[in-house]
């Protein structure tokens, strides 16, 4: 099927016609390029979520749930399940997509997982481009949920409107994924497994974490003479929510997937942030930078593969000259700069 | 100082002509890369050893032996700490590094601390530069320590010729950081605090994990047709080493770092990957792959400077246009690309 012929099923909602686009996008086959050119002006109406948290702190339960939750209120959920781990441990999560069979059979729920391409990019890459195909297809949320918490999984869920970070108790590691850039990403926080011994305090550390990070932009605002703010302007970490200039203290939601306790204040919670980003400001001056994001990126990676193209074999010579040391690579590159901007062919 | 009248003093390895120039270097001054150009011909002799692990597992103190050990040596040993947590935990590295401070009236160390810059290529790319200038001046060994596990540190470890991961016991985490792409970087594992419950245990996940992962090389090589080999050409993953076919299983070393135990061994172990880096084609073939990821790396930074330089606010009419969805991204990016291929200006 052409892209032409395959964009209004997908417009359409066909669920063939969706697994095939997402196929054609997700393995950059010919036509994958038209066929996301043709989908964007129909997209921007879906709610993208991120989820994110440490593997065993009960993403796919909770994720389940979640997708109930909206279900339940007649909304539309798509789901791109991302794993960037290691080749050697594929198929793990596999297993885990197992748990959300009970939606297999309900039209209004499409789940798709996306396997590592063992390229950083190019697999945030993927995940926003098919996204893009369920947000077209007229889905009303789309749940991006990735494996852990690295580098490259925070890159995915800044694709996302909202991103959900799932803790659990007593793992040990919660304070290190939070250093690990969390709080700058997470604009709701689970604390799954509140059943659990010890989910008082994920809850307590994650609320001095979030006092503390706020302090700090507190403190940057009056070093640099902005508006300054009185202790009674902080919000209780706990509740979250938006403040009067604009920024969003993530709140705290404690749960038990597994029984489906919390799951109603989570949503509750989770919208309140989509309000936000809808409703003000600061939340419309996000969704722009994230697509001012997006083109730069999609700039370097063009410009790369063109520069690849016209350069060619002078690439391989500049790498072994370097290589022999005869060139260093600061100059090697200036000069293949210069080579490709006067129309080297 | 010009770099014309620092480098000199770089290569005679004066301290404060090291120090001025890393800080030039580091913080992008100008001349930083007059200096780095100057430089590079003087580079390629030093041993540059990546140190990665999580928080906890005693980096530092590790560190502080091997510097030790390779002054025991005659070994003249040069550090870079880098720090690539978020801004709000900055400081805490900082600490560390006093346990260092014996080494500080030594002539023969070298120790620098790299700050996050709040970007990724940024620091590894100053990473590299850094270590530049401690080869440059005629350090023998550059360690690079990096405070955890991220993709972003392993990113910075893929610049040395070997790469150290220390692991402790019992942190519930050990797994899960050899699934975020830790086997694919190690050369060696050390395994600290050996005297604790658990270090057994520990050993045996990374000799199943290394098992594991050399069995699915094997299996690979098998289905593309390449050399299969038998049970008896499998090395116990605890001894490591080059097998006959170029390929370097990772020894697993324990140590008790604060008390000096296993240090000796754990040197071996990393003086034996040197040899094998220098002495095998495979060794060689990585370092030249790795030169050519630094030039490709920088050649993509390069062009998107250029582009940004060339195109200027053609950019941001083309967000605008994107934000607007008059524009798709994907044609967007195209449009860009011609721009700047023809010379815009």
């Amino acid at each position: 099927m052409s892209p032409a012929e395959l964009l209004p099923r997908v417009l359409a909602a066909e669920t063939r016609a969706i697994a095939r686009a997402m196929r054609m996008v997700d393995d950059r086959l010919p036509g994958g390029l038209d066929l996301l050119k043709g989908l964007f002006p129909h997209t921007g109406k879906a709610w993208i979520l991120g989820v994110t948290g440490n593997p065993g702190a009960g993403k796919s339960t909770l994720v389940d749930q979640l997708i109930a939750g909206f279900r339940a209120k007649g909304l539309r959920v798509g789901v791109v399940a991302v794993d960037p781990t290691s080749p050697y441990t594929g198929g793990a999560i596999l297993g885990d997509r197992i748990r959300m069979a009970r939606h297999a059979t309900d039209d209004g729920v499409f789940i798709r997982s996306l396997a590592t391409r063992g390229h950083l990019g190019g697999l945030s890459h993927s995940a926003r481009d098919v996204v893009r195909v369920l947000d077209a297809a007229g889905f009303d949320v789309v749940l991006v949920e990735t494996v852990g918490v690295g580098q490259d999984e925070l890159e995915i869920t800044r694709t996302a409107h909202t991103t959900l970070v799932v803790m659990a108790p007593g793992m040990g590691d919660e304070v290190q994924a939070i250093k690990a850039g969390i709080l700058e990403c997470a604009d709701v926080f689970a604390v799954n497994k509140a059943d659990r011994d010890g989910a008082d305090a994920t809850v307590r550390d994650l609320e001095l974490m979030i006092a503390l990070g706020n302090e700090s932009i507190r403190a940057l605002s009056r070093t640099r003479g902005h508006a300054t703010h009185t202790a009674r302007d902080a919000h209780v970490a706990g509740d979250g929510g938006g403040d009067r200039d604009g920024r969003w203290t993530p709140p705290i939601v404690t749960c038990v997937a597994t029984r489906g306790e919390g799951v109603g204040g989570l949503v509750d919670a989770l919208e309140r942030h989509r309000a936000w980003v809808v409703g003000t400001e600061a939340g419309r001056a996000r969704r722009k930078a994230r697509l001012a994001e997006e083109v730069r990126e999609g700039l370097r990676e063009a410009l790369i593969d063109a520069a690849v193209h016209d350069l060619g074999a002078r690439i391989d010579e500049a790498l072994a000259a370097v290589e022999a040391r005869r060139v260093d690579p600061y100059t090697a590159t200036e000069d293949l700069v210069r080579a490709f901007r006067g129309g080297a062919s």
